[in-house]
């Protein structure tokens, strides 16, 4: 009943459509310019960053939210337009009413997103300039078109979307995402924009998201330690004739919950598979902690080690800096003779030293593989979380070293 | 009254002895075992790694110093012999019963220490071959030669000395270190060795070396996140023939406060700037926190961000990536209106914003600097705190990359 594909092209949702126009905002001959429709009726759930210098952008988004239903996201790219005080927010604002104006809707009812450069103005006169392309260009089959608009140093478009029954009817959800940086995914901005044509209560639809994003998004980037101008939207028009889901433990919700979540998490998955200059992709899954909270703790600090993470660029199996970071992470009463971990399905650790059938052969052959899972056992209890990271290659300082020039 | 000195050759003190040697541990051709003679009545304070995974040497030298007075420091390279389990322990105390054993001394009073690749067992057959060529290179003139021995991927040996006058007679202060990896430092191992011919009674001798360690080596390490083999050993030789230092605040114990200050911050930017690839020398200085806690914790969000490490290795005064790293830190209650950011003499951010009068061209300018200093003034309070770290370049993820094969 079920067909989840990353492949494009992307399944339309009724009542959405999108156009992309080439703005020119920073590089000319790219789509750089997004314009999401939302039609009357619909309900939209948003996650936004902690970061305490976010965008202006999300801030001006954060407030529509309060005050009206969104009826049109406008992205762009090339400029972040966030470090900028009161004079970015006036420009956020002026992009907004001037959708507003062309669209015949009230300015409250627009949210808006940037993504690139923090620190420079935005190019306002630009993007006021592009709006009436974008709105032209506005189709229910341009989801691919909008996920290839919303890209900074993306090296491809991310989609995923899936069809099920619900009532037996047939709804469908899609998604795309930008993200990239994935390497330390604690700067790069992650923008999602998720839809469905199910009508769905909005403190249900906000629940539904928040729990598809621990699992997903928040499992690639550290709660409160998110760029200054992520967003993650949900958007339920509504548009199929069946009954509103309700609650959050029905039946129906429970289906629509399971297949938000695996959409949530591919999306997560492409985002670290096209990390920059990525070359594996490392799933780091932490078992038998106490409580969530270390194995993110214990994941975290796997993931974000550079010695680790060249490591695995030089396919070397340098098992040791996986334990350092290990024993770095600040367990409190850490018995380390409980430990175990494993590179895919090869015992490197037992009982917190090397494992005695572990042969450094072994090691070797496993890390030619381009996907790898670092699974870890602390021995203390039964809690788990998974983290998705790559590795760290010569690349990605070329990349961030010249992003700007 | 004071002369410092970064240069070559370095003060003997009285009571200690170097000897180095080429056991061809790892490599053949480069002194790889260091011994260290201490003369009878000196007291020797140290601080070892809170990595939970700390090695067995660590694990062994904490045991031996509550048991005797150190009369022997034993130091090899190219293995770190961690994550060794009960071997790596048995391993570590094979070599120091042998060099009690050449040197008739207890097994106790000798103090092991290592670094290098962690979870390879310990070449104990070559450690206890190269042991009488180490001691019969014994010599009070050897510190230059010790702190070569002790080096891994470091570039040069580091070191600093100091000679003051005390009660109308100088005494000496040296030190020598090994570090590298100090672009993300947290896995780097850190080999400090400290020596002075002033009396100092034990717990004075600890706190000083704590003292001195906080500024110094814990200001390019986070506490609780060191390698599995960092530690730092300061040793009174008492061997000057004048009264003891017996009390924290007194006259004689403040100047060697001082000095002892000076050398440990003196080694510790030579280590960041002799980071692994670095280009440029960063120091981070947060101003007007809560609290030096909070310093700290903006100070290294700033330090651990590869995106503004690659900014820097480019020479790019891309300076919203500092701003995300700050509001990324997570304070509580933080008003970004009251934070002002400069690069070197260069105003960047005014309450919150790009300041009004940067120009692009004023940021390229200071980034073209091998020195950078990046001030935060947070508007929160009186603390401070100043990080040292160094950028991110490709060598970087070349010499990470290669270093085991």
């Amino acid at each position: 009943m079920t067909s989840l594909s990353r492949d494009f092209p992307l399944h339309t949702v009724n009542g959405i459509r999108l156009g992309a126009t080439k703005a020119h905002l920073r590089y000319s001959n790219r789509l750089d310019l997004v314009v999401i429709e939302i039609a009357e009726g619909a309900n939209t759930a948003a996650l936004f960053t902690q970061n305490a210098f976010c965008a202006a952008p999300v801030v001006v988004a954060k407030r529509h939210l309060q005050q009206a239903s969104p009826r049109y996201l406008l992205i762009n790219t090339g400029f972040a337009n966030a470090g900028l005080g009161q004079r970015g927010i006036q420009d956020t604002q002026l992009c907004c009413e001037a959708l507003a104006k062309l669209a015949h809707v009230s300015t409250h009812s627009i949210l808006p997103f940037s993504t690139g450069v923090i620190g420079e103005y935005l190019p306002v006169d630009k993007i006021l300039k592009g709006l009436p392309d974008a709105l032209s260009d506005l189709n229910e089959a341009h989801w691919q078109k909008g996920a290839q608009g919303i890209l900074t140093t993306d090296t491809h478009p991310k989609g995923a979307c899936v069809q099920f029954q619900y009532e037996n009817k047939w709804t469908t959800l899609t998604g795309i995402a930008k993200g990239s940086g994935m390497i330390c995914p604690n700067l790069a901005t992650l923008l999602v924009f998720l839809a469905t044509d199910l009508p769905i209560r909005p403190t249900i639809l906000n629940d539904c998201l928040q729990e598809a994003a621990r699992e997903s998004f928040n499992a690639i980037t550290i709660d409160g330690d998110t760029s200054t101008n992520d967003a993650c939207v949900l958007i339920a028009t509504g548009q199929l004739q069946v009954d509103a889901l309700q609650k959050f433990d029905d039946k129906g919700t429970l289906l629509f919950r399971t297949e938000l979540k695996k959409i949530c998490r591919s999306l997560a998955e492409q985002l670290v598979q096209d990390g920059e200059g990525a070359t594996k992709f490392i799933r780091i899954r932490i078992t038998h902690g106490a409580h969530i909270e270390e194995c993110r703790q214990v994941a975290y600090r796997i993931a974000h080690s550079p010695l680790v993470k060249t490591a695995f660029f030089a396919s070397d199996p340098n098992w040791g800096r996986i334990l350092a970071a290990i024993g770095a992470s600040g367990l409190p009463a850490f018995d380390i003779s409980r430990v175990h971990v494993w590179l895919n399905h090869l015992k490197i650790v037992e009982g917190g030293a090397r494992s005695s059938a572990y042969q450094e052969a072994q090691g070797r052959e496993v890390m030619q593989n381009k996907a790898i899972e670092i699974r870890v056992a602390l021995g203390r209890g039964n809690a788990e979380h998974t983290v998705l990271t790559s590795d760290l290659s010569e690349e990605y300082i070329k990349i961030n070293g010249a992003y700007r020039s």
